[in-house]
C-alpha cells in the first residue's frame, strides 16, 4: 500500500482553481471520490470545478453535492491543474478527453490494476480497495476537513467498490477508514440503504424472469443466465437494471464459473463472466472473444452474431477451460 | 455502549473449568461469540466445554473449532462457572436450561434489545451491532489471546449480525473491531463467501417461485411474496431455504412494509413482516397475531387456519397501519 506522493500534494496545495474529473458512466466510487475531493479541496480555500460528460443517474443522485457536477469545459487554460479519480484509461475520460489532458499538471488517483497510464503526475495503487480510500489519505496528507458530507461521499465509494466490504479487495485499512468515516456522523444503514434497497417492482419481475432462463452445465460447476429484449420490454426495465444479476448463479456453492448473455439495442450482445478462486481465469475466456478484465470477473461485446451461435462458442469455452483447471 | 463488568472480569480470571453456552438454533453471531471466547479462554489456561443441543448446521459448519462443540452435559457441580453469550432469554437455552442454570455462578453476555434477565452476573449491551463485538471486548480485558481461530469466529459474528455492516447497528466501534481483526489475517471475502455465497440450485428455483407470488397493494407501499408447499415440493427445498427471502419485496424502494407467507410442515403458517424507518411498527401488527418481534421486524405463526384467510386479514392491518402513519 503507497501513500499519496508528495509532488502531487504539493502541486494541489500550490493550486488555486482545479478541475476534478473521473470516467463516463461513473459509479459510486467515481462520484463518491471526486465529490469527497471537491469538498476537501474547498475546505482549503480552492475554487473547484466538477465536470461530468452526463448527468447523475437516479442511483447516485443522493450524494451531497452531486447537484454541482457541470456538463460543459471551460477554457483548460483556466485551470492551475486537473485530478481524474478512479479512471484507469484516458480514452474513459469521454468525449472531452483531449481538452481534458491539455489541462497541465494532469494528476491522476487510481486503484484499478489494469491501469493504463496517462497525465503528468500518477497514482496508482492496485493494493487499494476503493480510489475512495485512496482520497481519504490525500485528503489527509493535505491537511484538509473530512467533514460529514466528505465522509458520506468516500463511505459511499468503499461501500459501492468492495460490495460493503465482502470482496477480496476489502483490507483492514479499508475497514479502518470506513470506522473513521462513520465516527465523523455518516450512518452505515442509510448509505447501504440507498445503494442497495434501490430495486423497483419492474426490476423483481426482470429477476424473476432471468432466474427462469438459468442453465446448468458441468455437473453444477457452469451455470448460465440470460436477459433477452424481450425480457427488457416486457418487464419495463433497461440492461442497467440487471446489475449484481450475475452473482446469484455465481452464489451458488458448487458454481465455479457464471456467465450472464445480455440483449442490448443494436444487436449488441453483452456477456458477464465471473470464477471463483485463483484457478479459473474468465479474463482469458473474454480475451478470446474480443473482451478481457480481470481473472474473476471479466466480459465482453459483440454485434452481428447470433445469442444461439455465442452461447454455444461459450458453453465449448468455459467447459474446455474447467477442464483444463 | 458498556465496558465488560470488572467483576464478571475478576470470574472469568479466577475459573478453571468454564461451560459456555448460547442459545438454540444458533446463528453466526451466536456461534461465532461462544467459539471465539472458548478460544480466548484456553489462551488463558482455562479448560473449556463447549456446550451445544444440536450438531452445527451446514451454514455454519465452517467456523474452525465447531466439532468441539458437544451436545450432552456432564454435572453441572464440575465447573466453575458458565458463560452464555447472545441468548436473550433462558428459555432459549434449551432443553438443559434448569441444569445449565445450575452452574454458578452463571454469566449472561448478550446484545439484544429485549433482554430477559437471568444467571448471577450480567452484561447486556444493545448498544452493541453483535455479541461478537463484545464478546472481543472482553477478550481484551481478560488479556486472552485473539489468535486467528477467534479472530475468524468473532469476525463472522459481526459480519452476520450486520448483514455484512449494513444494518443501523453498525457503528464505527463494530468497523475499528472488524479492521483489527482482518489486521489479525481474518480475509473479509473468505467469511462473506462462507456466509452469503451458499445459494443451491434449488434454492435459486424457489426464489424464482416465490418472486412470482409478489402481490402489490397501497400504490406499492405494502407487497406480499408467498412460499407454499408445493413450492418447497416442487423445487426440492425445506422453509429455511426462504432466509433473507423477505428482503426482496423490502428492498424496492416504494415499499414501506413487506410480508412473507410461508406455509410449513403440519399446516402452521409462519409469517414474517418488515418495514422501514421509524414511522410503521410491524411488531404491533404481529402482536395482534400473537407474535412479536421489533419495531422494523417482526413475525408471527398460526395453525389451523386458512392462508387465505390470514392473507386478507394481514392485508386489512397493514393497509389500516399505513393510513394511520
Amino acid at each position: 500500500m503507497s501513500n499519496p506522493p508528495a509532488e502531487i500534494v504539493e502541486v494541489l496545495l500550490g493550486a488555486d482553481r482545479v478541475l476534478l474529473a473521473t470516467h463516463t458512466y461513473p459509479d459510486g466510487d467515481a462520484l463518491g471520490s471526486q465529490l469527497a475531493l471537491g469538498r476537501v479541496l474547498e475546505s482549503l480555500g480552492k475554487r473547484v470545478f466538477l465536470y461530468s460528460e452526463e448527468p447523475v443517474g437516479h442511483l447516485y443522485d443522493f450524494l451531497p453535492g452531486c447537484d454541482k457536477l457541470v456538463n460543459t469545459l471551460p477554457d483548460p487554460g483556466s485551470f492551475s491543474c486537473a485530478v481524474s479519480v478512479d479512471c484507469a484509461d484516458s480514452l474513459r475520460l469521454g468525449r472531452e478527453r483531449d481538452r481534458l489532458l491539455a489541462i497541465k499538471p494532469f494528476i491522476m488517483v487510481d486503484h484499478h490494476a489494469g491501469h493504463c497510464p496517462f497525465g503528468d503526475f500518477q497514482w496508482v495503487d492496485p493494493g487499494r480497495s476503493a480510489t475512495g480510500e485512496m482520497v481519504y489519505d490525500l485528503a489527509l496528507a493535505l491537511g484538509g476537513e473530512i467533514d460529514y458530507e466528505a465522509a458520506y461521499c468516500l463511505y459511499t465509494a468503499l461501500v459501492s467498490d468492495t460490495g460493503s466490504f465482502k470482496y477480496a479487495s476489502t483490507t483492514a485499512k479499508t475497514l479502518a477508514v470506513a470506522a473513521d468515516l462513520v465516527s465523523r456522523g455518516v450512518k452505515p444503514a442509510e448509505v447501504s440503504g440507498r445503494l442497495f434497497d434501490n430495486f423497483s417492482f419492474n426490476r423483481l419481475h426482470l429477476l424473476r424472469l432471468v432466474l427462469e432462463s438459468l442453465e446448468i452445465h458441468s455437473d453444477g460447476r457452469v451455470a448460465l443466465i440470460w436477459a433477452t429484449r424481450e425480457m427488457f420490454t416486457r418487464t419495463g426495465t433497461v440492461p442497467a437494471d440487471t446489475e449484481n444479476f450475475i452473482n446469484y448463479p455465481r452464489s451458488v456453492a458448487s458454481v465455479q464459473v457464471a456467465a450472464f448473455i445480455k440483449e442490448s439495442r443494436d444487436n449488441v450482445i453483452s456477456v458477464s463472466l465471473r470464477s471463483k478462486g485463483r484457478e479459473v481465469d474468465v479474463a482469458a475466456v473474454a480475451g478470446e472473444f474480443g473482451g478481457g478484465g480481470h481473472r474473476n470477473a471479466a466480459g465482453f461485446k459483440l454485434k452481428g452474431i447470433g445469442v444461439e451461435k455465442i452461447r454455444a462458442e461459450l458453453l465449448v469455452r468455459l467447459e474446455a477451460l474447467l477442464e483444463s483447471c
